[in-house]
């Protein structure tokens, strides 16, 4: 069967792990082209995973007959834009979270990828993959639990790559747009689609001063009213001793869901003078290793079935709107009402 | 040793068993006389105990000259009243938490306790006298997480009480003042005295309409913000499937610590088709059986070597406020700043 | 009512364990009486305890005619003797384990108490009056976990005590005597008095040699097959890093229990650069304070309803026959049949 | 780069998976050849996987001079003959475990491995390769937990796979030959290479009395003691009510390690009317998905980098040589010395 071939742009850290997945991971899938402004990391890159094209204009790339699909690692304020290109040359999309930097800009991805319902368009909210969280939301959906009263959302990198997101900071968008979207898209996929009605943020520099230079905390909460009632509480951390930590609730009238409470990197434990301890995750690369194969699984599996993913570029929208949402509760103190 | 000889008033569900508990588990103390509207109760009790003393009037009891303290489990809109009886009667004074039921009646609480200075005053927060939490206040004093970033708190009765419990509602005070009260006075007391600045409480009524005509929710949450900008997150609730669930954690910047997560009521794991199972408390009064002997303990010992317990009625006080205006945010829908 | 007078003997740590529980923490009894050959330490114990009557001689304080029962915390070779001279004098009778130190004075013993059926016996085996063992054992008669397969059981002290434990050793009888005897009675229980039908043990000086010289390991380990094909193994170490370790299995055809797997002492965790730690106990006396209250909550029951307790003296006499012969495998070192 | 060519040999359960996991997951591999005797599943399977070459006769694959390596997953009794071949044709081979099925074959599968050490040979003892077995492995050999005293090892299968077992039982060597011997293996890997001394093995029918007929137990247990005294219990069990377990404690002097006690198949709690409640896996194709890839890429990586991999035919013979004489011991019912 002939593969499907993918174009991928981007070769940070996480675009390197998807190139790489794409190359020698996803069985139906080949890694045609890559494209990135560094040429040196193209290089490199492209003969490691024995890619035969390389591109330092994306467009270009995208004009590649070749081509089945595209995915998107690109700087965050890229994206819009960059979807748009490889619709437009009739690529199908797999874009990495989230969808753009701004609401507008989201709204205009909507517009683009709705202009386009032949094109698989899937945005990366990988957890949605997650072994776990499937099986969490199937028992919701089941109705295992009951009606959802609170979901309690939370997301903290571990101390000891403080160094490395100090750097990003200032350009990650802050902890709202770069770590509570997921959360913010768990609670969208789980609850079925709920708006939320009112919100309130806070937070503050626990331990890294700089953070309140870029109106941001190292350290955040908010707490989010849903339309019919249904509460969320999200919790985003930088620096976490213990190491990465995901982890969700789901509080239902009927039972109760927790994933990775506390989620630990293996089966092992360890009986000392510590007492008994389970080690952590140490970095969210690793966490989520098997969930980046699967999202692209499904994108692929998608384009060969000609259907479209779970997760649409609304949801991208709804997210980043309620991220915005919460940074301004956050910036200006105040409880805010979702809809402007 | 003389033993010191108390007198308790209210012979309800926890009445009772701080009564037994001082009649039987309490080496140093002696259940001389008991109190109680209810007659036939009162003979009855006092005849399993022993106790060779009985009144229905609660004034003529603090009079008795044979009684060191007196412990007031009555309904919580007496309390004050209770607690100035005691006093000017020269009794040290153990009471049931809240403080009282509104705080104008709190704030003359602590006038009462401030003119007796030489009197133990000790109001039941028994929490802070329950192994896990003692361990997990001695490590915060010691800078074992470093600064308190977030505290979150759950307290859930179990469904298996739904019953007594919606009999019970209308005259409880509310989630906030009945359940939470505990929590806020868990923040109090790890943040070492923080004041709330903000709050804002959702909630609704998820399986039990009937809270809504008592302008309550069957599950409730609270967001805090602390002037420090520590952060908190409260959550009750009236029917979790899984029985009794008190949590507590503590995130700090240099570790987090859990208490009961998830409690169980025993050491015992049960392999099945169900899987890895444990089981949880069914009910709260097993939960912190023995917190309350240690704070009954605490109360005498306060008494015999004449000095204050760690708890105060300011702490009473600030719980109830909190627990108020926590109240008044779900009530008006609105983020509020904790002063009026 | 009138109390049940009890004279204690021995004031050895769990001697003073034993007499403090009956002075205070035991309402239907009084400790009436006490007997230990050190007058300092007697003298000391009974002021603090209130204890009015006290002796030098074991057998004038059992001709005390005040007294209801004896309570025999003396050196184990003296139980037999002890147990005759208390009911020859009409007393109930509470002995601590194990029944005595030969096959042959357990098996007086079982004579001298079949000699007095109209007075209380009972072994202190206090694992059978833990919560946690309850519920197992409940669950096990209730056929939920169905046919028994294999009892694992694990006894390990903490390094932190191994210098008194050093101290003891050679007059302990050995690991299978002092410490296996408790999972052998367990195992008894469990099966509802199944027989050995061979057994063989094993073990080592893993990190303290000096246990060859009294042909002993400091880690030994028992498998044990019951007449019924049942299967047993036993594990007892001296020196457990983590603390204080009593975990018990017992795997059945329908599911599975385990017990303290690994049991904490609180219900903390601290997430740290450790990862997710919960403490372990760091004393047997910590871990069975409450199961020691009931047993003699039990033994006082017995003797006021006029009943016998569920552990009886063969249960004695099986328990160190048991570990006799797996002292007497490990000695040897050959698989022996349970039946000379 | 070239990838590294292998030909695999049946493809029954286990079979299919490692040809799917060479062909789709293994990079550097690349899988050209198939070789089973039912010709509709060999063609079904080449089809599916996109291999091009396939055999009813396993020597014509192995003169295949494109193939640098063989998969060898035919039933065990061949195994040795196989291993010939293979090597004979100058190819590298990756076995299935058991090496064959008798201690005999075994060692001559050992003279033919030794008589081509320039190619590489590697016995399938998959757990060596799983991610929380490596970290124990690394945490002894760092000497984190001291001198190893006991290993305690279980491997049960799932009740809900039982009439499948049922089938299989009569072929498939016994418990502890088809089961312990990934136990065994684990004790010679973690103890570095100890033989066992003495060894016992008992168990019974307690489900399924068919097991008599095959001088085999539903569920079995031995103890083995080391030369230097270490000590083992290994369980195997055909029928666990929570699912497929396997897990493995390490206890040394220092402290202790805890593999899957008890492994769930994802990091979801559930909190219901069952308490609290974690999922087992259902099945040990699943439990070792990650290792079983894992293995075959060290087995290919030790092709291109012209190495030999930790796990030795040696490993292979003293595996089954142990689990023979256990099962010696069970069917004899004595305790046997481990060499004859």
């Amino acid at each position: 069967m002939k593969k499907i071939c993918i174009g991928s742009i981007g070769l940070g850290r996480l675009g390197y792990e998807h190139a790489k997945n794409i190359a020698t991971r996803i069985p139906g899938a080949e890694l045609t082209a890559l494209c990135d402004v560094d040429s040196v990391r193209l290089a490199q890159v492209a003969q490691e995973l024995g890619v035969k094209n390389t591109y330092e204009d994306y467009e270009e790339m995208c004009k590649n007959p070749e081509l089945d699909g595209i995915c998107i690692v690109s700087p965050s304020s890229f994206h819009t834009e960059h979807i748009r290109i490889a619709l437009e040359n009739g690529k199908h999309v797999f874009c990495e979270k989230p969808l753009d930097t701004t609401v507008e800009k989201c709204k205009q991805g909507e517009a683009i990828v709705s202009a386009h319902p032949d094109k698989v368009f899937m945005l990366g909210f990988m957890r949605r993959y997650d072994h776990s969280y499937i099986k969490a939301k199937e028992k919701i959906d089941n109705g295992d639990i009951g009606r959802i009263i609170l979901i309690r959302a939370y997301t903290q990198d571990p101390v000891a790559t403080i160094e490395s997101t100090l750097k990003f900071a200032p350009n990650s968008g802050g902890q709202f747009l770069d770590m509570c979207v997921h959360d913010i898209d768990l609670c969208n996929w789980f609850t079925g689609g709920q708006k939320p009605k009112n919100l309130w943020a806070i937070g503050g520099c626990f331990a890294y001063p700089q953070y309140r230079e870029w109106n941001d905390g190292d350290n955040v909460g908010c707490m989010i009213q849903y339309e019919d009632e249904t509460m969320a509480f999200l919790f985003a951390g930088r620096a976490a001793a213990q190491g990465c930590n995901v982890e969700t609730e789901i509080i239902g009238t009927k039972g109760t869901l927790r994933i990775g409470s506390v989620g630990t990197d293996s089966m092992l434990e360890v009986l000392s003078e510590n007492g008994v301890c389970r080690e952590c995750y140490t970095d969210f690369m690793y966490r989520w290793h098997e969930a980046y194969i699967s999202e692209l699984e499904e994108f692929v599996n998608c384009i060969i079935e000609n259907r479209q993913p779970d997760v649409t570029v609304y949801d991208g929208t709804l997210a980043s709107q309620t991220a915005y949402r919460a940074k301004e509760s956050f910036e200006t103190g105040k409880m805010l009402p979702f809809e402007k």
